[in-house]
């Protein structure tokens, strides 16, 4: 590739709203000043505008880059939790945000405390290319501790749980080590993930139900490394628990070798994980004040919690980032919206969802009408749209603006899940938007060591900060 | 995020076709039976079956591993370009292509040789905090040595030509710094290259004319970093030859800062790359031939020859392991194409594109019709849509298509340019087409150090494979 692409890019470029333009098929009933060329005559320039400056100085990576150095593991309840509380207050108060104070609610506290899984030599028989001792494992967001010692026990593998309830007493004593890949078929990886989660979500519930003393859960990730990907597991009130751990997709392939060729396996399991009592926490608020309708609310948001495993840079700082940097480029281009944009950094997404619920039901709504939330929370890779969690009237009433959002390559508009954080208040009436981002990368680096800033591109991430920055901006303007 | 967001996931993917289907206003002469919801039921079922396919195992990823392994340093004349000939050929062999063959071209052959570059300590005063002393440079391609011992001279800093120009004299004898960055506001980054990679191709000529000895050229990338980015260089006929170097992005900043503090710097440049006699090369080739009409042929090319800087994994081992890729997916699926799909490993693109020029006029062209040509040559990042180069009439055929692509989330079809290689044969009047991939991140990688297979993602690489794959095979069906 070299200098004669040049021409190349300007041809696109000149040529992105011609092909981009909005299917007639939904414009069948836009009121007259709302057609689509009226709303690029009318915001194209801040579009390009906020465009423009978000790529030119990149604050949400900057921004970003602190929380990561400054406060990496930030799981609810703990030190690094508390520190995020503080900067992302701090940084909200620095860059003046209007109406900067915390919402205090209790979350819930887990420490993961030490890991140690091996498959126990005595019972290992295997061949030269199949030496195998220690397992990357790590505990499961929940779990309980194993006894001092530990568990030793032998493994058996299965796929789903229906897998599982047809062994009858099999399972009896042993850790079940649940193996089910992420479909990599599926173009949608938020679909491969739901399509087994299954397994670390009630996987513990349903092993120990037949018998089980542990569990082993195949990591949630397409790629094929040594790092365990954690998460949350659940418990269910009538079921006896068990400790649960995720194991890394290269020792979850190697184990299942094993125990085709040797018929058993024996392994060790470790974990000292411990509840501690709930832990006083917050949500973090920060707003532009709107100039004609401030009790109107636009609510920016993502979650400020993550799991203490990487930096949690793509889930979900990056989500943070992009709201504080929405409210920071539209008063660097110098827009002032007739309604309140807010940013909200959400507390206990990952295990509680704590801020979210409370959020709508805080003291401080006395007098607050919220009219949209949005909430970026599947990473900080390039957007390619979003999803609106409302009807079809609303949906077409959005879609005017696509020729906007096609200028930024993030016109896929559709009905879908808006975010984990903003859906109790999606609940009760307020349209939800959820930033769809390019996911083909999101589960190498989500609930693992894996996620940290190296992973994330400065320009890729600014860009969901300016979808985020336009449509807030529309919203307050236009309504919906 | 956690599981909820499978629901997200799915409703996306229901939602994809609805809003993506293509603008009313381009498709208002359609071929009656090629109407997009006739397309869609005729052809969907084979684009379904690529995405799977292709996603379940992304070989593409495993060819392209194979080349960086094996010829890491791919420019042309050297040994790693002969093996890489060598190593497709027999890649295409092994999976069973027919018409394998090589097409012999001359090639330049050019040796980059040793490199080094400091600041003359005598001549700096700067202060503790800008301690700088070794530069990190590289020989642009295609420039001549220095002396043996280098060259030691004040570098004088100018942002362009113009301002060049307005020196007078003041650049006699001196090594003329070229520090006009690309431009980070630009939303499509080949943009951002166009508008500063003039520096690069005529700078030596430029700097020449008003008597400088040497230039050093900033790095053509948006990273700050310490690592130089190569790429073409000219001269002219009837202009000195002076050496000319890129610095790295991070040197450059210190340099010019350097400059602005302390008025003056002496600096020594060696280099010692030396051009040898035309090498043999080769175009290597391999295809599926048509069933029904085998003399048409649809080109499905990459560049084989790479800088030998990084591994030339997104510049251009993706397009060439896409294009193999995509005549091994249709073998994979099963099905046989009316007309010819043949892939081609272009050589000579970074530096002469002899290969590209030799194609059209090549002996083994008797007998054959080309109908299209597609290259892949801006990385292997998440495909976006590719540019047509042709008519609007072309452009409004294509779009009959667009509901398959906008499935694979690469709907954006646009007239434009198509690609370096096929360029002579685009320019016979033969339909081109140019993948266009996500590319906030490719001059990341472009032309150096940082172009290697790690940066390259398994299910971003395969989507470009499968979008070839479906493209060459919907124009054997259909024709243009």
């Amino acid at each position: 590739m070299k200098e004669i692409l040049l021409f190349a890019s300007m041809i696109m470029v000149i040529n992105v709203s011609c092909a981009q333009s909005p299917p007639k098929s939904i414009m069948h009933k836009p009121a007259p000043e709302a057609s689509p060329e009226n709303i690029t005559a009318k915001y194209g320039e801040i579009a390009k505008q906020l465009l423009e400056r978000g790529l030119r100085d990149c604050d949400a990576y900057k921004f970003l880059t602190e929380l990561c150095e400054k406060a990496p593991h930030r799981l609810s309840g703990s030190e690094g939790a508390a520190k995020a509380v503080e900067l992302t207050r701090k940084m909200m108060a620095d860059l003046g945000f209007e109406n900067v104070h915390l919402e205090k609610i209790m979350v819930p506290h887990w420490e993961r405390g030490e890991e140690e899984c091996w498959i126990v030599p005595a019972a290992s028989k295997m061949p030269q290319t199949m030496k195998l001792h220690t397992l990357a494992v790590c505990a499961l967001g929940g779990s309980i501790a194993t006894p001092d010692n530990g568990i030793q026990a032998e493994v058996i593998e299965v796929k789903n749980f229906e897998q599982l309830r047809s062994l009858g007493d099999k399972a009896e004593g042993k850790i079940v080590f649940f193996n089910r890949p992420m479909d990599p078929s599926k173009f949608n990886t938020f679909e491969a993930y739901g399509g087994a989660v299954d397994q670390r979500g009630r996987g513990a519930i349903e092993a120990a139900k037949v018998g089980a003393v542990a569990v082993l859960v195949r990591s949630m990730t397409l790629r094929i490394d040594d790092v365990p990907h954690t998460g949350v597991m659940h418990y269910a009130d009538t079921i006896r628990k068990i400790p649960a751990a995720a194991i890394s997709t290269v020792h979850a392939n190697q184990l299942s070798d094993l125990l085709s060729k040797q018929k058993s396996a024996t392994v060790h399991l470790k974990l000292t994980p411990k509840f501690l009592p709930d832990a006083e926490s917050a949500n973090v608020v920060g707003q532009i004040t709107g100039s004609e309708k401030p009790n109107e609310i636009i609510v920016l948001g993502g979650h400020l919690d993550a799991w203490d495993k990487g930096h949690g840079a793509h889930d979900d700082g990056a989500g943070c980032m992009q709201a504080i940097e929405a409210l920071n480029l539209l008063k660097k281009i110098g827009v002032k919206p007739k309604r309140t944009i807010r940013a909200v950094m959400f507390m206990n997404e990952e295990n509680g969802t704590r801020g979210g619920n409370a959020y709508p039901v805080a003291p401080e709504r006395k007098g607050e009408t919220h009219i949209a939330a949005f909430e970026s929370d599947a990473g900080g890779h390039a957007p390619r749209g979003f999803n609106v969690k409302g009807d079809s009237t609303l949906l077409t009433r959005v879609l005017r603006w696509k020729p906007l959002f096609d200028m930024l390559d993030a016109g896929k508009i559709n009905i879908g899940y808006a975010g984990v954080d903003i859906d109790p208040l999606v609940n009760t009436g307020v349209p939800g938007f959820g930033l769809v981002p390019e996911n083909h990368r999101y589960f190498d680096y989500h609930h693992s060591d894996n996620d940290t800033i190296d992973k994330v591109n400065p320009r890729e991430l600014e860009m969901g900060a300016i979808v985020a920055a336009l449509l807030g901006y529309l919203i307050s303007e236009e309504g919906l």
